[in-house]
């Protein structure tokens, strides 16, 4: 079996697909899985098409970066003795950061790998465990080719202005602008908008991935035009323990009044925040949806309120709306955020059907609804196997 | 003469203009001036109706707060040598601060002072100063009342969900929230609106104060719904020297990689930052807009797609837009930031008539335009010199 692997690695976790290729590329992968507890005691879960499930242990020891390329070689073993015929064709990876440089998804080499770690001290959270799988798979598998697919890519058409912060240029001239992320998301979805909103996919849309991590995106013409994270994925929404946009003014103050650093900032702003801050009670928002309590209630009214403002802020920046667009875990699956965001959004024709919205169906929109929603759900592994597919023209 | 004292003091400047009331209040000060330079060599500038100038240098020493009074004593006694039969009869003083406690113009007396004391760390560069002036002048004068017209104040309207960070409840408690500010510009506009758009002033209306600082307010009913300015006055727009608002991250980033700390933070972005550091040229709009160096142009670009950011964000928060108004020096006197956020809002249906526009008239929406848009010269002094008179019923 001739296959693409997938690879997205976190700091203490491996996520693999392996997608079939035979002429054109499987819609499903054939096995998919995760590594948990790299750095601990990291176990494997594998996921074959049919829904078994193998769970093991992975035997490992040394540094954190020796545990990654053990677990690695694990699932290696663990493809091979289930596909005694597998042939892994090409291994995309997703990455975080491809700068101002990579607008496009990337063969990988040494050469590009060394321009990848100069992006480092902008994601030090993902970028170096992102570029440590594919030097991971290069020794395992030299032959094998790898393309690196980058959040941050699909936002690099948008203008100058809304990539920009307002600072001054000696630092704006070293790379800290707004890059925008959940790319890989967004240009899955944007591809199925034709074959589910026709000829509005062309206009102004609004792509809201909800998930634990959340951004919207505005398109226009299916290309970026503005995203509601920036720099970093803190800005932006309110998320499941993030902040989202937060007045500078907050930080100077916390680190003014109570002495905190950067670290416990990070930790504040990334970890004990969002809906789980707000409601002292969850990140979960099924927990938060299904709970009594006014602090639930307050969570989610402030995580729909937020959705709502960004809209009209996106809508700005591509000169109308003509579709919004769920996905992402919250989006596709929370019928109550999406009732609250819509009637919070009737301002701007706006208008769904609730059994539609219940059913979670495609086309959620009302009859009369000037504005065409829809709910897209996200596939960013099958997209890095596509641009894999596309990069090395397979 | 019978007069009302209006007074707002900052760290080294004292503003101050005197409103005859003679059974209504005069529409115009008799005299206005500024001392500036406290902490330095304090130069007294005072201005009479009539347009004579009076320029003098205050005689001071001593400590700062002891400047402060100093410069208090001049300008009373300047005042007094201008009109012989000149009686105070109360003082009305910007205060920036209110915090969640006051939503409206209160009577000052010590124990009310003793509250606003605890306001301080909300705002350590302007809170200290107004309450100094506020205790000069209860010392100068004991039987005068005074009156704390609050920038946060106008604000106290606005649903929960719009003055909430998404931060832990217990950070939340202790006052940080977004408190919204250039309420007294926005009262003092919000209120000559009926006489020019009418109706609609009681619809759906953004005000855009853009000045060196600058902010935006979302009304319904004439209400403050919705502020860009949240806890501190950097936040939101981009202004003449501060970035606004600014992706959490970029601040963690500048701390990491920068080894920036408080004090270099607030440097940055509020004294490096907005106009100035985006085009490196000048903070000043009149400069920009005459200048051909593309930085100048990237500069007024970005201040004015922000701008056109925030009102679709704002319109959500309003539920629609029926009025767009803009004040402050540069909403007043700049067209071709006015035409260039009109040309950015066409979506919303807003449509200037670019005549009225150049003429700077009180309204300049084009014919079949679908928002009504205005330029209302803003006034603060005589906003505190009414509040003064309403609040002690005078």
């Amino acid at each position: 079996m001739k296959a693409v692997l997938v690879l997205n690695a976190g700091s203490s976790s491996l996520k693999f697909a392996l997608y079939p290729i035979n002429g054109e590329l499987a819609a499903e992968p054939a096995f998919s899985g995760q590594v948990e507890g790299i750095g601990a005691t990291p176990e494997i879960t594998l996921k074959t098409a049919s829904g078994t499930r193998i769970h093991e242990a992975v035997r490992t020891s040394g540094s954190q970066g020796e545990q990654h390329r053990d677990a690695l070689n694990h699932v290696f073993g663990l493809l091979t003795q289930h596909n005694p015929d597998l042939e892994i064709v090409a291994a995309g990876h997703r990455i975080v950061h491809g700068g101002d440089h990579y607008s496009a998804p990337t063969r990988l080499d040494e050469a590009v790998l060394r321009t990848l770690d100069t992006f480092v001290p902008l994601a030090p959270l993902h970028q170096p465990h992102n570029l440590r799988a594919v030097r991971a798979v290069a020794t395992l598998m030299p032959d094998v080719p790898q393309v690196g697919c980058f959040d941050t890519a699909f936002h690099r058409t948008q203008p100058a202005v809304a990539q920009a912060f307002a600072l001054p240029r000696r630092i704006s001239a070293e790379g800290v602008k707004r890059y925008g992320f959940h790319g890989l998301s967004y240009d899955y979805v944007a591809r199925q908008l034709p074959g589910i909103i026709g000829e509005r996919a062309q206009g102004a849309v609004v792509i809201a991935h909800l998930g634990n991590g959340a951004s919207m995106c505005a398109l226009r013409d299916g290309r970026s035009v503005a995203s509601t994270m920036g720099f970093t994925a803190v800005e932006g929404l309110m998320m499941g323990t993030r902040t989202g946009s937060l007045d500078p003014g907050v930080m100077l103050y916390l680190m003014e009044q109570k002495g905190m650093d950067a670290k416990a900032l990070t930790n504040l702003l990334y970890k004990e925040s969002g809906l789980l801050g707000v409601s002292g009670i969850s990140q979960d928002m099924r927990t938060l949806l299904t709970s009594d309590a006014p602090e639930a209630k307050e969570a989610v009214d402030l995580f729909c309120y937020r959705i709502a403002r960004e809209l009209g802020s996106l809508a700005a920046a591509a000169g109308g709306l003509d579709a919004l667009v769920f996905t992402g875990g919250i989006g596709e699956h929370a019928a109550a955020v999406r009732e609250k965001v819509a009637a919070l959004s009737a301002w701007l024709g706006v208008k769904i059907d609730a059994i539609a919205n219940a059913d979670h169906a495609r086309r959620i929109d009302a009859t009369g609804s000037q504005v065409a929603v829809a709910v897209v759900p996200t596939n960013e592994e099958r997209m890095i196997a596509r641009y894999t597919v596309e990069t090395l023209g397979l």
